[in-house]
């Protein structure tokens, strides 16, 4: 179905902005629409309010980068996180995929993107400066790296790594192998390789172990 | 991953509005938020207002109940439409698809819903009367039934048949049959059966034929 023509300015500028999002066509869009418009006024109200607001009210964390209600956000704000350890990411996904983990109590710092000559991004783009005070200011002992696996992320890692210099802090990065429920046939060479190059203790693996 | 806590109120009523739409999960949800926070905060603004106007500004035509800008709809105050004849829909979605086939210049009437006892839905909750009073006071020659064909829809084409009662107005419905690119073996019994019993004259198919 084509729908070049729809009976209401308002019900069309609705069918085009949800059909700006990713992965949503016009026919979703207008399936979205019409569900809208079947609950009460109230509640269509509330739904485009809410992003209203998240236009406005919107702040990011002066500074991890992270987004937040306040100029400080709820991680950095938080006393019982360690203050002595940065994970390096990409951007606030990554904030919150680790967060998901549960297995870490540390800060962060959102780099809001990675290092990528072919697409025009180079380090001053990013909030690497920010990142290199944090570090030589706050008393930091670990730096954990939390980049993507690939040529960009390898590219930003190593130079984060070299803006360090002689300065005195633990560099890690997270652990790259197999996929943990993936069989060992379809994982590719690399990862295969280096896996085995990175292999851990197996005690270490064991439930209840104390260092796991 | 699960996503329990999120660093930002704002960033969070965002997030759950989106996972309030149909089709739309939680991680949608907070894909879609991420996505409108790379846009420029004009374009957020835009998309929260669209909803908000949608809510305030959407009006039904007095007259065929479709959705408007205005008391009439653009369809019901088209000077080019033929206003002698009604097709009867259940909701605005189906409106929509009538029009963009561009077989169809008459005037439409929204029911709002089909005759459901099952859902507790009666002839009261739909827009019946008003059909009623435009085809015994608008002059109108056929009224063709578009309603879906299932128990319900069959249902309320009856009820509405039976109200008309002795009043002079050709009725006419949708043809049922075998969907254009259906294979025959794959049809069910009874739209094929039907498809027999109403079989049309095979000159009408023709290409370039005037009746077609």
């Amino acid at each position: 179905m084509d729908f070049t023509q729809f009976p209401s300015k308002v019900f069309e500028a609705a069918v085009n902005q949800f059909a700006t999002l990713p992965g949503i066509g016009k026919k979703t869009a207008l399936r979205l629409t019409l569900f809208l418009l079947r609950q009460e006024k109230e509640e269509i109200h509330e739904f485009g309010n809410a992003f209203v607001n998240l236009a406005d009210q919107i702040k990011y964390c002066k500074t991890c980068h992270n987004i937040a209600d306040s100029d400080e956000c709820e991680i950095c704000s938080n006393i019982k996180r360690d203050k002595e350890i940065i994970c390096v990411v990409e951007n606030v996904q990554d904030v919150l995929a680790i967060e998901s983990t549960q297995q870490y109590n540390g800060l962060y710092h959102v780099l809001g993107g990675l290092i990528s000559p072919m697409d025009g991004i180079g380090p001053n783009d990013l909030n690497i400066t920010s990142l290199i005070e944090r570090i030589e200011n706050d008393n930091i002992k670990e730096v954990i790296f939390a980049l993507s696996a690939t040529m960009e992320g390898d590219t930003t890692n190593f130079y984060i790594y070299r803006k360090l210099g002689s300065h005195k802090v633990k560099i890690s990065i997270i652990a790259r192998g197999v996929s943990i429920g993936n069989e060992l046939e379809y994982t590719d060479e690399i990862t295969l390789g280096r896996s085995i190059v990175n292999r851990t203790n197996f005690e270490t693996t064991l439930p209840n172990n104390k260092n796991n």
